[in-house]
């Protein structure tokens, strides 16, 4: 969708662009913003996209997150709270690009089976409408893999697992919390994922929940239903033996074991290979394959910024393409990315791993017309969200932030989150907020 | 798995056989008796395989599957009862192919990718081995397509079902009951899938059942607690609201919905398009694809018989790539087709129905040197089957049949199967019953 508006920002402006074609293999956009209660494998037997649940909130400030050239005074003509719940942000998301006719460009409920170099230039695309089942292939100079990074799980085998009686499932698949109510719920992983899985199980009544970490525990001040133990070692039946010697019972087994970069449509040579790290090797400024002239990759970071930084990402492939911004020689590239690398390896602190990111987006932004934003201030917002969350991961989403796009205050919501059951859009949106002046 | 004996059992009678590569994307063979406790995506985020549940059982007499060429008895040296669970009965199938070499003829953890006709002649195999991400292109004359087609899940929406806030699954993805202890229980469909998932959440201790059906309902006499509704028309919350005008709140759906025909390896046009249906209209003797040369499909059939069928179109399926069985000219192929196809349109009775397929394993068997068996008597003991179904749904397990291979009559097992809540191989054998004399 960055890439989209991106590309009509340009044309907004008078720029002459090419042809664009989005392949989306489901029927709506929003990415992991288009929440599916499917998992595994959707009606036309591909992989499901989103792992995205019914209940989820934003789990940063909405602040952080802003676009720069959409605010959410735009969106919704009244402050709101700087936690919304996954509809409210799917509707966000989607106000900025309904209505502007960017929907002709995208092929939906089509999906791409394989990017092939042409032997000439360019690539040859295959693409199957999934609905009748037919395939094309076309021929197009530049290639934007924008799948995200976060649909295919990564599933580590536990000895004994197959013997565990009770449900047992990837993040991935995970819709709802509602039936871990009264039970003894064990969370694998300590990433963001485990954390806001565990303390979902414990908003909806979850009897413990037990995080099993590899090598460190996340460290929040849990209630007391809620522990860090050591990593699993095994199963059998429903006890589970922990590294440190420990064992007990359990009802259900979340696996927030993480996602693979994957890329099954790409020939092998073309796949970014990589872990989830704030600078993948081999990408120029962040999204140009190092090799691979004319093949690009957004948001494959991993993410303090998001939208915004999809955004700058977005700008930069537009003008990569369009050759407002010349690529410069393969030495010159590759310096520029030892340069960030030898910084990232460098990082010792959250603040430095945060100002990297918020560094890179400018370098990025500065390339091109995305409008510039007071990113050092955003870096504040994170680093008090991270102390919010350290002083409270039960009410860190009710504390409100001031926009840095449009200096609006954020309000709190009507229900802190702890209680607030109905997250849909209509309960979010019902009370009669102050409008923005 | 057949395919392999097959053309194993004519190189031990002095065959002169060509290569044979079987691509295996799971590290195991079994294919859906070669339980997973993954849902979804493998750890390689290739769609699981195998719908097979912890617990599952036969849930048709072993009498009616048993080799020709290998029996329970040279298998087990005992009589054993006639419905084994799932690892007795992967034991059985593995006992015939394990250490004789076939496993050398397998290629393990390696996924078909794209099968291309080659422009002179037989087809391009790409394949990946998983573990390394290596990927290669082969030139096979022969491609026999053996993937099954109980692995990608046929999944309805129904209006509402995203607010339903316990646990949603496709019978694929279900891998057993005990999480259903207590539960109300929702399972939409009406074939072996909801029947046999039905009575295990009953076993397991489900607090009640409702089968909705489209069509008809099963009919057998259930139990207090399960009972069969018509199709669920909406949900609203844990609330399904049901074509007759009925509601009931559930805690858990699990959608035994069927499955598709689905060969995303296949170019579209060499792709098998049917419904589960007794013969899938354009294949030759139900393996041979009519317009494709070189291309078979095995046990692409909806089944009464399972095992010995696939032997029977392996063995021919082998003949027909030794050139010991000519394949006609279209015409022939055609009319010969047809015939099958008018006689399955005329049958009015279950007998008929299975008759015809025995009939059909018959035909083949005659062209072949696979050891014919006494057909007559398995469709006998089909209709028996059926008959102990109708009776009483919760005991049919604890019948036992005569093996038309040896005459060898099965012995009761140790336990019932309503209370056998082992079903270990160690525990299902563990008993020392009358050896074979």
């Amino acid at each position: 969708m960055a890439q989209l508006r991106g590309f009509a920002s340009a044309a907004a402006q008078g720029a002459d662009i090419p042809e664009v074609v989005c392949f989306e293999k489901q029927s709506q956009w929003g990415g992991q913003w288009n929440f599916t209660w499917r998992t595994g494998m959707d009606e036309h037997s591909e992989p499901v996209h989103s792992s995205m649940y019914r209940h989820l909130w934003s789990n940063g400030p909405k602040e952080c997150l802003e676009f720069a050239d959409y605010s959410f005074d735009e969106h919704f003509g009244r402050p709101i709270s700087s936690y919304p719940p996954r509809a409210v942000l799917w509707d966000y998301i989607n106000g900025r690009v309904e209505g502007t006719g960017l929907r002709d460009w995208v092929r939906f409920s089509t999906a791409v089976r394989t990017v092939t170099p042409h032997p000439i230039s360019g690539f040859l695309v295959t693409s199957e409408h999934l609905p009748s089942q037919s395939e094309s292939t076309e021929h197009f100079d530049d290639v934007v893999v924008a799948t995200g990074h976060f649909s295919f799980p990564h599933v580590p085998a536990f000895e004994g697992i197959e013997s565990f009686p009770g449900p047992v499932m990837h993040a991935h698949d995970f819709r709802g919390a509602e039936e871990l109510a009264d039970k003894d719920v064990l969370v694998i992983g300590s990433s963001y994922s485990a954390e806001d899985i565990g303390i979902q199980a414990h908003k909806l009544g979850a009897a413990s929940v037990v995080f099993s970490y590899r090598t460190e525990p996340m460290g929040f001040g849990w209630p007391a239903s809620l522990e860090e133990w050591p990593l699993v070692r095994r199963f059998q039946g429903r006890t589970a033996y922990f590294r440190d010697g420990r064992t007990r019972g359990f009802d259900a087994v979340i696996l927030a074991t993480g996602y693979r970069h994957h890329f099954p449509f790409l020939p092998q040579e073309l796949r970014l290979r990589t872990a989830n790290t704030l600078y993948p090797d081999r990408l120029y400024k962040g999204v140009a394959a190092e090799e691979t002239p004319h093949l690009y990759f957004l948001g494959m970071q991993d993410q303090w910024f998001t939208f915004n930084m999809f955004d700058a990402q977005a700008w930069l492939v537009r003008d990569m393409i369009l050759d407002r911004f010349a690529i410069p020689a393969a030495e010159v590239r590759r310096r520029d990315i030892q340069r960030w690398l030898n910084r990232m390896h460098a990082i010792e602190t959250v603040r430095e791993d945060v100002e990297f990111q918020a560094d890179y987006i400018r370098d990025l932004i500065e390339l091109t017309d995305y409008p510039m934003f007071d990113l050092d201030a955003v870096v504040e917002i994170f680093l008090e969200w991270k102390h919010d969350k350290q002083a409270d991961i039960l009410t860190y989403r009710d504390r409100c932030y001031r926009s840095v796009m449009t200096q609006t205050e954020a309000v709190p919501h009507h229900t802190p989150w702890i209680e607030a059951l109905d997250d849909s859009s209509a309960a979010y949106l019902s009370t009669a907020e102050v409008p923005v002046a």
